[in-house]
């Protein structure tokens, strides 16, 4: 039974740490903030865990947004792995939070209601307001994002849109990774993590709804050849 | 002219700052050392300087080793390109020391007497003393580079063996993603990247003794169509 555990698949989720706006309590999605010093921290700590734990990963992906991108970076020199390729894709960004990017929480809720904002936060397929494409937010004025086509920029997205990016991502890049090597480590965010969690896991909109992914504790999930999840544990 | 110029082919070339050996004054090689606090200033400085160039690569490339590596992500940072696709290659990895891999380089040279230091550190073919496979310095036993063939794994480099490995990097990789990008940048260090230098400006091997290329400065290489240098300067 250990002998088939070791030779199991394991998919390495980490949720990036404490960013620059979760100190400042604003909306973030794909506003690209930089770690907070404590979301550092939780980096290293991470890539500690996963050092102690065994696991070596020889395939990694992350998001293109900067707090995921420098969490994998930090976990992987704590693990003294940071030769391993890095792939980064746009599908693996946090989910879009449209018109809300960059409010503060509070005077969000002031002015929409707690119950709308809960609503925002947490259904799994309600979308906040929409951007307008001539909103500076708009992700197609910036450049990392002018290679996608126009219907895949997202104005605003719920937790299903998401999922809907992220999805043709693990078929085209991560599934395929995992098939040639044995562990892949995936750096990425709340809501895109819980996108691929409910899509591996086959949890239900109801029970996705509950799920919380916590910030720098890495997770496992362990498949077996046919890739099917096994096993689900945190480090 | 300035039409003309504004559409050249673009190869950011830069050698990493000070890492902890270079304090230490220790030969290194493919010691896997990290920066110092000086080299990530000298990295962020890099960044700035080729972010103001207004110069937007699209596609980078790096070593094996950190130093290297941190380097790039730290610029890439301070350009606020992150997300830039980055492709790491053990063939860009700094020109292997062999058994001096570690040793003092004031002690060296009161061993080796400092002429003979003087050849192995700026001759083009003269290669230090080999590492033999059982020392715990023999790359083959690091599981970065298990995957090479064994004839590929170094025991000892001359600037020529060094050249021998980037010259290859660069005909299927680099000089192919500057066909397809406007600019590439690379980050790499001194010895890699004076034979990349020496193959590019076509420079002979009495030449390339006398070629010096300083720390965290990007120097811009700029190409015609067919990848033949026409330009080389420093930010």
């Amino acid at each position: 039974m250990i002998y088939y555990y070791c030779f199991m698949k394991k998919l390495i989720l980490l949720r990036h740490g404490q960013s620059e706006w979760n100190l400042e309590n604003r909306f973030t999605g794909w506003t690209d903030v930089g770690l907070s010093e404590k979301g550092r921290e939780e980096a290293r700590r991470a890539g500690t865990l996963i050092a102690a734990s065994g696991l070596t990963p020889r395939y990694c992906f992350t998001s293109y947004l900067r707090r995921a991108i420098q969490t994998l970076d930090i976990a992987l020199d704590a693990m003294d792995e940071l030769w391993l390729p890095v792939v980064k894709d746009w599908r693996l960004n946090e989910r879009h939070y449209g018109a809300l990017q960059g409010l503060d929480k509070v005077e969000t809720a002031a002015r929409y209601g707690e119950e709308q904002v809960r609503v925002w936060r947490r259904s799994y397929d309600v979308a906040p307001p929409a951007l307008d494409r001539a909103d500076p937010r708009y992700p197609g004025l910036d450049g990392r994002y002018s290679s996608l086509a126009e219907d895949d920029i997202p104005l605003t997205e719920s937790l299903k849109d998401t999922l809907g990016r992220v999805r043709p991502c693990w078929e085209e890049l991560i599934a395929p990774a995992l098939s040639l090597h044995d562990t892949v480590f995936v750096s990425a965010h709340g809501n895109s993590l819980r996108a691929l969690v409910m899509m591996l896991l086959g949890m239900t909109p109801e029970k996705i709804v509950y799920e919380e992914i916590p910030t720098g504790a890495p997770r496992v999930l362990s498949f077996d050849d046919g890739l099917n999840v096994v096993g689900d544990e945190y480090l």
